[in-house]
């Protein structure tokens, strides 16, 4: 038995250099050794394909992202951990001082947050010198891959639910204490209305959420004296939950209740015909202004057969499905090496080929404002007639070259972005591929460094 | 534009009390204003039904969940923030006072990590007074559920690999940074040789691996230039990645080179049909010592196939499939309140009873060493004649009883309860059921609990 104290599985936000997979470190060391440390190296992140009920993206967690990345550092206590292990017992120390200092000093292009992308595109583009790049890639994955799955995800949440307030309750599902945080944040940046977590919406500074669980009505010998004494606690936001015994039983107890009463809540059974049957309840006692929300396992296909039968929900707390994307829980995002020393790198290994060189993305939008096609291109090649470039500069030298915006303008551009999808991706099932095409200029470079 | 620097959303370990949702505290402070403070609650924590492709799960994640558990704490930053937040606006300030001194105080019993268990049975069990066991359900959900999901996946896998080291190499996939560190640790518990996470590895002292990625072979002239120079910086440990333009023709030159040399890798392609080249092509050149390591979204089914082909693969590299349990991405894992001052409480709500009562789970394990089935029964009737008693005590008044199995005895656990389980559940597709049962005792009070 050991008798030390549980190991700790939070990271020192101050010393999150090596959260990375240690080929990163190797490589970085067999760059120094090779005398190509001061090379620079350009990496791109793109998704291959699209997971399966996608037909778009919205790409979040830059900002995080972005802030970790600037600070990104080795503590002294893992450089000295580090240079014990078996791995690195090859190296000679002049390759561990300099991780004593070292910082990312690249450039970051990025498209914003709130964005809808699509697979193929370049997302962020990374320039560094290549051990910097290379060290950084799956501390930069990891920080953006989820971010945006579950920002995808709730963006087809939010457009079934059709206009009706969505609440995120999923920090109890999602894979870890830290994921809840960032699913928070990408469900309210994709357009919910708010979260349940508590810490999330203290450090965003989003609304907050929630009344009651079952064990609340289970705690009190009946389950009118649960009611009763929520509502005088809180008299101003009682939300009551009605399903703990019999749903409809719990409605008519609220619904004859002499205290103020701001919604129920359903969480379980066939919530649309409970809410019919509660919405009938509730206005033959005269309580026609308090809503009902429905929660338990909803995700965005019964969401939207609710609002096809309009069903009487006036919101949903949404949770599992949302947080862990459970439809789709991975994403094939990668950050893959284009350029180096000006010159442009390409891989054919089967299902993963490379376009070369550092590219800008133009999207090009109709008249109706709708978008109609995007294009790669390379970064330094002249920009097509029609088309508005979608990276944007956001470190130089590793600092910050503009203030980044808020969480309330992405969210705001997220809004915008989904009122422009083309109609059938606002759709939950489609056909419709949005069309990427690449430049004449890549599309050619990249069959000169096939067929080389 | 917002000039402020990026919001980060990593928790401060010693501040994790707000890392819950909102009712948990809306609640407590209605127990507080309605005086049931006092009150001991007993709550557990179980998983409702199996996921889709799982027979049975490996519990885990309880040092890290009873670590953080033992700590959890507000700041007093923390405190005055959320008291002026519109959802507390009616509480008195004597509500949030305590907050400032709030410790977890209560008793833990649980199953031990690495034991295999099913759905329905008591994994925690907490006694603690009411607001208190009440705050900490969600950070213990969020703490347990995701570790559990990993374990019980790469358990399969190391089924699947019928002996072959597994490599874990899913930091880039998982749902974000703090989730690689947990997936790392699950995946070693679960059977896993090492993990390519460096920092999961230092924390956890558990062995890391990892050599080169296809940009360290895109960033030379040549293939030949870059197998050369990574064998000379790092002569011990040569694995060369085969497949980034080429894969038998990167055998072949990997083959020829005039290097020391421990294994190749194949990440793409059909990896089986790629092995039998590679191995022919290694053994022809007098290299019959030189493994092959085979990567690129596997999984079991595809690890039990090459397993079942004598596919010449010496050892596998797993990562999105297992780090993100992308079969089974979500565990209805839940924490019920069960007893209330010595008295049962039960819930009816659909597809979601609750039986009544703390609980102590007993399995019996058969003459041959197998595991026959599982009995709940209430933590004070007797015991039964046959069977082991698998939840023991964790924490008396949010202190350690005892020291906590180290992480090589929680493998060693793991790898015993594995042999032990009933032939079907070896196999990845089954339709055995594991027999559970519930006592007389608690059948009884269920069945007088409703229909009281």
């Amino acid at each position: 038995m050991n008798p030390s104290p549980p190991v700790s599985l939070w990271p020192d936000p101050e010393a999150l250099g090596p959260l990375t997979d240690l080929y990163q470190l190797t490589m970085a060391a067999g760059y120094y050794a090779n005398g190509m440390a001061g090379k620079t190296a350009t990496f791109e992140v793109f998704v291959r394909r699209l997971p399966p009920n996608r037909s778009f993206l919205v790409f979040a967690g830059l900002e995080q992202a972005i802030g970790d990345l600037a600070r990104l550092a080795f503590s002294g206590d893992q450089i000295d951990e580090l240079r014990a292990w078996p791995a690195f017992r090859s190296l000679p120390a002049e390759f561990f001082e300099p991780l004593r200092s070292l910082r990312f000093q690249g450039d970051v292009w990025a498209i914003p947050e709130g964005t809808v992308v699509f697979a193929g595109e370049t997302l962020v583009r990374v320039t560094a010198p290549l051990p910097q790049a290379q060290w950084v890639e799956t501390f930069l994955l990891a920080s953006l891959g989820y971010p945006t799955l579950v920002a995808s995800k709730a963006a087809r949440i939010v457009l079934a639910a059709a206009g009706k307030p969505l609440f995120e309750f999923g920090a109890r599902r999602a894979h870890g204490p830290q994921a809840g945080m960032l699913a928070a944040r990408s469900a309210y940046l994709a357009g919910f209305a708010a979260t349940s977590h508590v810490e999330a919406a203290r450090r965003l500074n989003i609304p907050c959420v929630g009344t009651m669980a079952h064990s609340w009505v289970q705690a009190f010998e009946t389950e009118r004296e649960a009611f009763e004494a929520y509502a005088r606690v809180f008299p101003d936001s009682t939300t009551l939950l009605v399903d703990t015994y019999d749903t409809l039983e719990g409605v008519r107890l609220a619904a004859t209740l002499d205290a103020p009463m701001a919604a129920i809540r359903i969480d379980s059974g066939d919530v649309a015909d409970l809410a019919r049957g509660a919405r009938e309840i509730l206005d033959a006692h005269g309580k026609s202004h308090v809503k009902i929300l429905a929660s338990g396992d909803l995700e965005e296909t019964g969401l939207a057969e609710f609002t096809a039968t309009n069903a009487p929900i006036d919101g949903y707390g949404i949770g599992t499905e949302l947080v862990t994307s459970r439809d789709a829980p991975a994403l094939s995002m990668v950050y893959k090496l284009v350029e180096l020393e000006g010159r442009g790198v390409y891989k054919l290994a089967p299902g993963k080929k490379t376009y070369p060189a550092a590219k800008q993305v133009y999207r090009r939008v109709g008249a109706d404002g709708r978008f109609e096609s995007d294009l790669a291109a390379r970064a330094d090649e002249p920009p097509p007639n029609r088309g508005e470039p979608l990276l944007v500069p956001i470190l130089k030298d590793g600092r910050p070259v503009a203030p980044q915006p808020s969480l309330e303008e992405i969210r705001q551009r997220c809004a915008d972005q989904l009122a422009a999808l083309p109609e059938p991706l606002k759709q939950l099932e489609t056909d419709y591929e949005y069309p990427v095409a690449y430049s004449d200029l890549l599309e050619a470079e990249a069959q000169r460094l096939m067929t080389r």
